[in-house]
């Protein structure tokens, strides 16, 4: 069956690098959000703690109940809870609506629109939500915003951390004036913190780290950590038929791959039902190896001219993201949570 | 919270047009795959089952186990068990080596390549792989193929059916010669069984419907069935955080759209992370409502311009699959068994 190791020995490397770049005074959480980017909540949790880290940033209401176990801070980014949750839970206000939909000492965090006019509150609102969410008895752990320009050449990115200061400065003279304890701030990601840390330093308490750690990050500064990141995940897909065929033979549906010269090919287990993206006439994919995923691929599996019991689909996704025109956080979360992923 | 909605009606509604046209002489069994099509193995479970199918496929052994109690007869298409199952699990040979993966006892398919190339044995090996796994006490259940030319008008089509009558009339005299029961026949899915019913008839036992239960068939010749499906799922996703911005303002990762107008924008929790397609600056993609969903989107969100509490991604995935260059079903698959089913 088809299957994805997680590298721990690779992880807690880039644990280390990025937390030597980052310096010893701002904490360093872990984005395990959309199933660890595709990677496997559970696994992923485990090598997190491993390393030491606190705080961590899910999707929502499930996911941070299936890593209550694991860490003293979880915030859930999306969403509401559905149900009864462990107190240790924060949730994201991104409206009004959030603050009367949560019970009396839950924990949250409060999301702020620095220039990325997503999610989040404006400058302007901020008193209005602190004041009801303190009268509602909520405890406000965190005041973030994101910064989306972390990944270009881009004066939007300085700008938008200018606008994170002046938030920073807003909630510091309103928790004087209402006698509320100082939240964490935090506003980088990966490539935003690894930036600011070479730039000028970090002044958040916290940045988030996700596909980082990982080992991917796609920018376009140069920056002394993406050459040395190492990839965490690789995927392996297993054997399902072997054949010898004759030249001219046709393979797959609509028989769309046709053999120049008599071939041993094979059916490997992973497909587009898997969540790996459907490989047809418009793209050149190899895998690690080298050898090519014919055309079309299926549901369920994909041909390739060998004969190898198990194969290597990938052990860095950066090629196969681009030959399919995307980035490849794309690929790594719609790898289905269906299939095995083992800690090596 | 973000969700999709299953119409029982429509399903029901899809198995009856397909049924009536198919004929009451051949068994009707649904495939349920990869979470059901990515619509949600258990929710289209209870549909099959209501109406009255006997008989389904899986992807393997784990969905196998989850519809267990649901059907009678259950294949896992895709490699061995990994621990117990119940005895109505069957499981499909495609190579030699499956053969002493599996308990005595154990009910098989046996797969056999029609014309496909991808997996299967071949003709020739039919009577040694029957033999074998006789001596080690297996049940055949079922002998199938794969036309992987139903959805073309080529002849391909024609000849592969051809081939699996050859493969018939082979297992009918090795049934009379070594004493077993005769296995099930089938080898046609949606596409080629909705053809064969309008040419000359199914005369297999068995047909596996899968996309056209959902209410997709898109084939390249015409058919009574096409025009009258109804799409069994909706996407909605729920507004996250809304806000009037001006004119000239930049939105989402590298701010790579900006509003030509004042505007009234929202983000709504569907993001690539829940397996939808990443809309980039090359993809025009738009809800049901035709609401443009503004590039780029990000891994838990996207922004449209309006300020619905909820809104339709989709209740036809037609359109966003051309938009994102593929076909419904990889869009379909692709959808994070995380997000919430309801059936309506």
């Amino acid at each position: 069956m088809a299957e994805i190791t997680l590298s721990s020995e690779s992880y807690k490397h880039n644990f280390h690098l990025i937390s030597s770049h980052i310096g010893t005074d701002v904490e360093i959480a872990a984005v395990l959000k959309d199933n660890a980017y595709g990677h496997g909540l559970e696994q992923m949790s485990i090598l997190a703690r491993e390393c030491g880290i606190k705080s961590v940033f899910v999707k929502n209401y499930n996911e941070a109940l299936r890593v209550s176990e694991y860490f003293p801070h979880i915030t859930a980014l999306y969403g509401m809870p559905e149900g009864d949750f462990p107190q240790h839970i924060a949730f994201v206000i991104n409206q009004k609506e959030h603050i009367n939909l949560l019970p009396k000492g839950t924990k949250v965090e409060l999301k702020v629109n620095a220039g990325m006019n997503r999610n989040g509150i404006e400058l302007g609102e901020i008193e209005d939500f602190i004041t009801s969410l303190l009268a509602r008895g909520l405890e406000l752990v965190g005041v973030f915003s994101h910064n989306g320009y972390g990944d270009d050449i881009d004066e939007a990115f300085t700008h938008t951390q200018e606008r994170f200061a002046d938030i920073k400065e807003c909630v510091k003279v309103l928790a004087i004036k209402y006698g509320f304890a100082l939240p964490r701030f935090h506003s980088l990601s990966s490539s935003g913190a690894i930036r600011m840390a070479s730039e000028r330093g970090i002044s958040d308490d916290l940045v988030r780290i996700g596909i980082a750690l990982y080992g991917y990050l796609d920018v376009a500064f140069s920056n002394p950590i993406s050459p040395h990141l190492r990839k965490v995940a690789a995927l392996y897909a297993d054997r399902v038929s072997t054949r010898t065929l004759d030249a001219g033979a046709r393979i797959g549906y609509s028989g769309c791959t046709t053999l120049e010269y008599p071939s041993r090919i094979s059916t490997y287990d992973i497909g587009y039902g898997d969540g790996f993206f459907r490989v047809s006439e418009r793209h050149k994919v190899y895998t690690a190896k080298g050898y090519q995923i014919l055309p079309r691929s299926s549901m369920d599996c994909f041909s390739c001219l060998c004969d190898e019991p198990r194969i290597c689909v990938f052990d860095d996704v950066s090629d196969i993201a681009k030959a399919f025109g995307t980035i490849s956080y794309e690929i790594l979360t719609h790898l289905s949570p269906s299939i095995k992923r083992t800690i090596i």
